[in-house]
């Protein structure tokens, strides 16, 4: 009897297991070649940053520049100039009404710097340096455009900060 | 005498009513081909989304992404994921000072997706999901980036909403 | 001694002003040809006005979109439809979390229009049309679309404003 009822708890753990997964599946594609380079849509959990790093990677991406929009939760950071750290800010639930970002080169990692504006539903807006997102109840639509040169991103001594270069 | 004064009444209705037509008149084009896809510019009291559909419908465009900006009067919807609607409100009179957004299709007919960020003479800023908006006492610039592929908005049944299908 | 001083002294002034002249050097590139257009990388103090006139002169541009982001003191104006005058409003140290803009022609010189959201350290966001503007502790990246066609921007009595002719 006890063995029956541990049968049926396993079949619904895997059950259950497997229809969590089923969002975040590898089966869903979250990215198609277009004409401008690449439409991206990520869904309810998806990372923003860890997408759009296995994108950069999987496709080879020298660098590129990208736009979007969607429903996340997502944490802003302001540079502190004499801490040289972000204060960061969480927003929860938000429409992420505009993203700007581009795809560059730290060193030999991929390196994405993005800024972001997020509206609650009084429809305020809030924005910032994206530290880091991911998906809400909803999706993320993204367009990618991308360059055919290897751009790096340097300190800048002189605001202690990293800046693209063009070099 | 009367019959003279109703002439020139006549005659001054049918002036005003054809100056008040020729802002929107068909005769001033919505929208130009570039390089990069199309470069449209709406006119005072233009509706966004209608405009949008009918380049789509005309230029047989498959799918797309925009990005724009321009003066207009707007209204944010807020999805409530309990009543599974739209919670309005209505902004008039404001900067459209981004937006981001994608053509696509939802069973046989065009379906427009977009969210912008809008800002009033105090320069306070205002975002979210764009239910229906119309150019004020201005412009809208819009940039349109065409996509050769065909894409499908279908209901996400786990979230509730519809989400871009990249299938 | 006292001469030894002087030299001294002359050497670290020199030493100090070439630094200080390093940022806004002209040896660095401020943009770069990639496929979908130009990336545009700005540093500290550069005018984001005068940088995006500089290159459409040099390049010989006929027209342009741009989107950009970065770390700015901007100043917005909001067009006051009974002066006809722009009420001006300054925001420093901001991050420049969206910008939209076109790069066209008013009669013979190159004429930009653009609007962008800034947000503060608190992460409120404003937002207007960008009457100046000039570069941070940081840097601005900006990818300009160039079009091949030359688009005017011709004043729209109706309105009393500017509007992008597509004529």
């Amino acid at each position: 009897m006890i063995r029956l009822l541990l049968i049926i708890f396993s079949c619904l753990f895997v059950l259950s297991s497997s229809i969590g997964q089923s969002n975040a599946s590898i089966t869903v594609k979250r990215y198609s070649k277009v004409d401008a380079g690449y439409l991206m849509v990520l869904r309810q959990n998806d990372d923003l940053f860890e997408q759009l790093q296995n994108f950069a990677r999987t496709e080879k991406i020298p660098s590129a520049n990208f736009t979007g929009m969607g429903f996340v939760d997502i944490t802003f950071g302001f540079f502190n100039f004499e801490t040289k750290k972000y204060e960061p800010r969480d927003f929860k639930n938000v429409e992420l009404v505009s993203m700007h970002g581009t795809i560059a080169w730290k060193n030999d990692s991929t390196s994405i710097h993005a800024h972001g504006v997020v509206a609650d539903k009084t429809f305020q807006a809030f924005g910032g340096h994206i530290l880091k997102g991911k998906v809400g109840t909803g999706s993320a639509e993204i367009l990618i455009t991308v360059h055919d040169k290897k751009f790096q991103r340097k300190k800048d001594e002189s605001i202690g900060a990293d800046v693209l270069s063009l070099d």
